[in-house]
């Protein structure tokens, strides 16, 4: 990972708490950045398209055989089976891309953002939190027209992956989403900035500057 | 120091990196702001006051003997004698504006921010670099009618402190003004939202939405 130019950063978060659209939001306001690209890494799971999901872009939906005989090839980083649904991430693409130098976001949950860090050290982790319980439960509940049984298992996943936003490196509380972007997007920036990764950027100029 | 609120900043650069301009810019565009406020730490120095030099602004302009009996009272969290004057940092009045959640720029050598790193590995390390030797020499000659001697040994100083760069967490390459400036807001950005100072902020938020 010291070797790779590219920055590998984990978000992480409860439903209802807006990490989908910070990082749609993140992505947009950066697209077509040649010095800085960056891309969402896409999952493969074995769970049914939602709505509007399409193959290739949200997911790569697979079947549960598939997605097993993957595990066993050891072309997963990390995997999860929640509520059922195997999740599952390529090593070899993650790696592929941040060599290049792009960056990439991985959208997964703790145990996926764990997993992660154990083979990756180097990796960047960010936990998004919604700024009260209020609010949290008022955007679990717009979600549709669900029972109140529905919407307390909601909360209680919330709060048993919330238990969790110690493990990473930093927390953003998205109250107002304009902070909470820039708030992101400072983040990004200086994990491009750290020395390990100006060393590989910068090398020629180092060189230049050291040896006169 | 992971009780204390507010974030240390160590910067340190070779003359001509334009560090004293990026932490006078950082510090007028932030003025006032009461959710992050922020300042420089005022060092002792018992160098002569250069013109336009306020004491009390600038440094604190003591005598040898002075400096001498505050490093034996062990005032000072890092001091250094640099060509034959003392510079020192006070280690309890940082200590108090870090305590108060006010973020503190300590503008010193690469010898100081070893000292305080020792003492305070929660301090954050800023090194500034010039986009190129050539920029380098142009700054440096710029200063004023010197010799070519004056300017040689300038340029071995810069050499000689740009030598431990890697012994910061973060490079900035101070080619662009303004990118080398929202760079370093980044970094201050960043730092604010690391897990251990949110929870320290929001307490009350992480109680509320983990109790509920």
């Amino acid at each position: 990972m010291a070797s790779l130019l590219g920055n590998l950063f984990i978000l992480a978060a409860p439903s209802g708490a807006g990490k989908s659209s910070l990082i749609k939001a993140l992505l947009e306001k950066h697209d077509g950045e040649d010095a800085y690209p960056m891309q969402v890494s896409v999952s493969h799971t074995t769970r049914k398209p939602r709505p509007g999901e399409e193959d290739g872009v949200h997911y790569h939906f697979i079947s549960r055989e598939q997605f097993e005989s993957l595990i066993e090839q050891g072309v997963f980083f990390e995997w999860a089976e929640v509520f059922g649904n195997y999740y599952g991430t390529s090593r070899v693409t993650i790696e592929q891309t941040l060599h290049q130098g792009i960056d990439v976001f991985l959208d997964i949950d703790w145990q996926g953002a764990r997993q992660v860090k154990k083979l990756l050290p180097d990796t960047c982790g960010i936990f998004i939190l919604p700024p009260s319980t209020a609010v949290l439960k008022e955007r679990l509940t717009r979600r549709g027209q669900d029972s109140e049984e529905v919407i307390a298992n909601r909360m209680r996943e919330a709060i048993s992956e919330m238990l969790h936003y110690d493990e990473f490196d930093y927390v953003l509380i998205n109250d107002d989403f304009s902070t909470a972007l820039a708030e992101l997007e400072a983040i990004v920036c200086s994990g491009r900035l750290r020395t390990c990764k100006q060393n590989m950027r910068h090398s020629a100029l180092l060189e230049d500057l050291l040896n006169t």
